[in-house]
C-alpha cells in the first residue's frame, strides 16, 4: 500500500472565506498514482475547517451570513481578553472563529475507486477560512494501491 | 491490505429524516471478509450528512426540531433566489439543507477490530436526509485484513 | 501495513468538559512503531464528541458557554420524557448532550508523516464530554508502516 503525503499552501480571503480544494486534491491523487484507496484532507489551523458541499457563490454567502449570526464576532468571549491570557499582546480576537472551526470539523475522508474520488456531482471539498486573510496549509494524504 | 468499495441506495423520508445504516454497514463488513481495519461511511450529496448517535425515535424528533429552529427553512437565503443563479428554474429552495449538511459533516470513520465495529452500545451510524424525500447513495468502504 | 488498535479510558469532568488527548495519542503512535500512515480517534459514546482545536482555558470556557446557549439544557426535549420511552426509569435527561455530539462529530483522522502527527502548532485533539462526569472510552487506531 502506497502512502503519499502532501501539503498545499494558499492565501485566503477576508473574514470567512470558502476556498475550493478540488483542483489541488485531483492533482495530488493523479501524482500519487493511486487508483483504489482513500484521501484525507485536513486543515492545520484552529481557525479553519474542512467541509464538503456545493461550491456555489450565493450558498457560500449564505454560509458566511449564517455563521456570523450563529457566532457573532462582536459578542464577548473570554478568549478575546488577550491581556488576561499568557500570550503575546498582539494575538487576534478570534474566539468566534475557533468556535466555528469546532462545529465544522477539521478533517474529511474521501474514498477513491478506480482512480476517481467518490463524491456526488455537486460535492466539492472546501477549506473554510474563518479568520482571514492568512497564509494557510492543508494536508492532502493519498492512501491505497 | 484489502479495499472493498460498495454503495447503497435508499429512499429517504420527508424533509429532515434520519435513517439507520447499521444493518447495511454490518453486511458490507461481513461480505468484505475484513477483520481488522476500518470503515468509512460517506454521503454523496450536498443536502445529506452522516452522523453517529443513538437511534431513538424521540431523540430523532428532537434533532429535526433543533435543526429547523437553528436554520429555519422559511428564512431568506441567497441560494434560494433561483432566478438569480445560473441553474435550471426548477432547482429546489434548500439552502437551509446545505447549511445543516455542512454543520453535521459528510463522512465518519469507524475502526474495525476482530471483526467488530468499534462503536459504543448506543452508537448507530445515521444518514441525515435534510431535504427529502429523495433517492440517495451512501458509500461504505471497508479497508484492512 | 500495520494496524494497531487501542482504547483509553478516562474520568471526565462535570457537564461540558474538554479533555486534551494529545499525550495519549502520541504515546500510542510511539508504541505502535508506525512512521507513515494515519491515526483515527473516535469516541464510543453518544454524548461525547472528538474535536481538534486550541486547548486554551478561556476558549474552552467560551465553548461551554456557547454550547449551553445554542442547545439549552433547560429547554424541553422529547427524549427527556423518560416515562414515555421504553427504557429504564433512571435514564439521564440529556437530549441537549446528544444534539451537541451530533454537531461536533465523533471521529477525527490525523495523518502521520515521518513519525509526527500532521497537526498545526495550536491544534490539540480534544474529547468533548457533554454529559459528565462519566467514565469514558476513546479509541485510538494507528495505521501505516
Amino acid at each position: 500500500m502506497k502512502i503519499v503525503a502532501s501539503q498545499i499552501e494558499l492565501e485566503t480571503g477576508e473574514g470567512i472565506a470558502l476556498h475550493n480544494l478540488m483542483a489541488d486534491i485531483k492533482r495530488e491523487v493523479l501524482d500519487a498514482g493511486v487508483n483504489n484507496g482513500f484521501v484525507t484532507v485536513t486543515s492545520q489551523h484552529t481557525t479553519t475547517a474542512i467541509t464538503i458541499n456545493e461550491y456555489e457563490d450565493r450558498l457560500l454567502e449564505d454560509m458566511r451570513i449564517f455563521l456570523q449570526r450563529l457566532i457573532p464576532p462582536s459578542d464577548h468571549y473570554l478568549h478575546n481578553d488577550i491581556e488576561l491570557r499568557d500570550c503575546p499582546p498582539d494575538e487576534p480576537e478570534n474566539a468566534h472563529s475557533h468556535l466555528a472551526a469546532m462545529l465544522l470539523g477539521s478533517s474529511e475522508v474521501i474514498p477513491l475507486v478506480a482512480g476517481e474520488l467518490v463524491l456526488g456531482q455537486y460535492q466539492s471539498v472546501i477549506l473554510c477560512e474563518l479568520d482571514g486573510p492568512r497564509r494557510r496549509r492543508v494536508s492532502i494524504q493519498v492512501y491505497g494501491e
